[in-house]
């Protein structure tokens, strides 16, 4: 094992609303069962951006603590990073090695709730998440985690693509979710992150026509280099539902995907859809929208919610690895970790459109 | 083939909002393919009383056609109904004869959309029913029939049970839709008609536990009768969702049944599930409810709209000819064709909740 350079580390820790601070904290040791990983880069997600101006929400009080993770406030940040691992634990010798390049599964679950038990650990009642809930985060210089969250990241998968598996295997899910199969046509409502890695996810697997709905210009430009067969703009080309149907030979896709959150798609999302059509939400909502619940009915159209992902990355990073999804161009920006607040956080707040990714390393290049 | 007894008969025709009339019509004849039914009873559907009170809904205009029958207004109501066969058409010779004993499925659907051409007929774009969009209906003396529509009565079955099959019909395909297992935990919301025939349907397929939420005492006594294994009153209980968790060990019920179509029932049952659960909407709204869809969407559930039957008719009279479901007390009225209006589709406005069925016949006997 060779030692941390130092005894302690930058890291971004979340006090509350508007509170961030990069702070100089001990580097922890990987004990039994642990790596201890220097991250390489931690991208900023749309989550992180709720906690920092409404939260705690997933992050724990400061007087209430997660129940799994036994952590309050502060906490660090960072949930979708990649590193490189610099030590090992106890026992560990075998399966993992210093230099191994590694992208972290942060979902925490508690094992023993009916979700756990099921085998839907990602619907766990206790759900929490590394770099959010405790555990420390990839907003730092480095992590000690357990072997279980660790993946290895394959030959020729850059460590930028690295940060950004865990956002990939979102989509994956939600695509695996709807059933989706070769051929079948999609919508995509948003073309944020989630919704241009949907997109890549339904080119990769198949889908023959991919059209997406997005008001913003700069969007829809990622939408395109995502890979959307038609790009949409609501409400300028007025009914979105008439043009998918137009797109389909009269019929709807066979499944759309809600990545936007907003009353106005939710509905386009279900009445753009054939007959047995399936919607998969995969915002997460600030209002209750009110849903036509007589389009899901006369059609018995389903819609069905999803969450993070499950058994995802591995699949994710095979796709990455055999070049059938590639991520170029999803980069739009990069921050040293003392400037996170600044060119991370403020700057996807005031510029969220012209972003999919930032992506955040200690300083600011790959090392 | 013996002659009908007269040339004229009684029938209820639906001219519009509280315009239904008894009227004299010419007994119409068996063409072709067709059989001509004598009814025995018909029952009164909630779609029925829609129409009386709000219509023209799935009846057309007096103006505009039904797009597969090319009928105005007026049409004959009454869809759910039993007969017996009293003349053939031509070509019907070797499968049917005078005296059988049959139920009608009344869907009416194009054969071409693409619901109809993938096997969803239920979901057809141009949906008709027999009985509300043209082609005669149940409230009537006689009524001329495509054999495509008819189920032969299994023996056993009375005529009045016949009448139930089309209700038992959505309320096993409900069921089915859900992906309901033997041992499975449910909870139904409202014991209407349709509501009780879930609770029947559910406890013959071998539900563990049946919960009913139901805020009517009549109801609830119905839903008792149903088989329901617990019966929960909103909102005296207080939460029904805790509930149904305290009777499922804190899990929430495998599947839930919107069978109200009220905005207090749709979230409880998309609360009340266990992760990964599905609720069914049964329900027609006449709202938009607000859904809570991060319930949805942190535990993956499943919300789906399910319409008519597919395919349910056979099974629905396997388990009332086995004696599996009986449908014992469920009729609450009976009315004389002449009476409908004040004894049928008036008494269940004004006292809906003491009802499930009012069936009736031409003289309000059995013949």
């Amino acid at each position: 094992m060779s030692p941390p350079p130092s005894t302690t580390m930058k890291a971004a820790r979340y006090y509350g609303v508007h509170d961030i601070r990069i702070e100089d904290v001990p580097i922890p040791q990987a004990k039994e069962g642990q790596c201890l990983v220097k991250v390489a880069w931690c991208g900023i997600c749309g989550t992180d951006l709720h906690e920092y101006e409404a939260g705690p929400i997933l992050c724990p009080s400061a007087s209430k603590a997660h129940p799994i993770t036994g952590e309050t406030l502060p906490v660090c940040l960072g949930h979708e990073f990649s590193g490189i691992i610099t030590s090992l634990g106890a026992s560990l010798q075998g399966s993992w090695k210093v230099g191994d390049r590694v992208v972290v599964e942060p979902v925490i679950s508690c094992h023993s709730c009916y979700a756990c038990q099921h085998g839907y650990n990602n619907a766990c009642t206790s759900l929490g998440f590394i770099g959010l809930s405790g555990y420390g985060g990839g907003l730092a210089e480095y992590i000690a985690t357990d072997e279980q969250y660790l993946h290895k990241l394959p030959e020729g998968v850059s460590l930028q693509d690295g940060a950004m598996v865990e956002p990939l295997s979102v989509a994956m899910h939600a695509v695996e979710q709807a059933g989706m199969k070769k051929g079948d046509t999609a919508l995509v409502l948003g073309a944020g992150p989630i919704g241009c890695f949907v997109i890549k996810t339904l080119i990769a697997k198949g889908a023959s026509t991919v059209i997406c709905s997005e008001p913003s210009s700069s969007r829809r430009r990622m939408a395109t280099l995502a890979g959307a067969t038609h790009v949409l703009t609501p409400p300028r080309e007025g009914d979105i539902i008439a043009q998918v149907k137009a797109l389909t030979e009269g019929n709807g896709v066979d499944v759309s995907f809600e990545c936007a959150g907003v009353q106005a798609t939710i509905n386009t999302g279900i009445g753009a859809l054939r007959p047995k059509g399936v919607c998969v939400n995969v915002a997460i909502w600030s209002i209750q929208p009110k849903i036509d619940m007589n389009a899901l009915v006369l059609q018995e159209k389903t819609l069905k919610g999803v969450i993070c992902y499950k058994n995802n990355h591995s699949s994710a990073l095979s796709y990455l690895a055999s070049g059938e999804i590639n991520l170029d161009g999803f980069v739009t920006g990069t921050a040293a970790l003392a400037d996170v607040v600044e060119k991370g956080f403020k700057e996807l707040i005031n510029n969220n459109e012209q972003h999919v990714k930032i992506l955040v390393s200690a300083t600011g290049k790959e090392e």
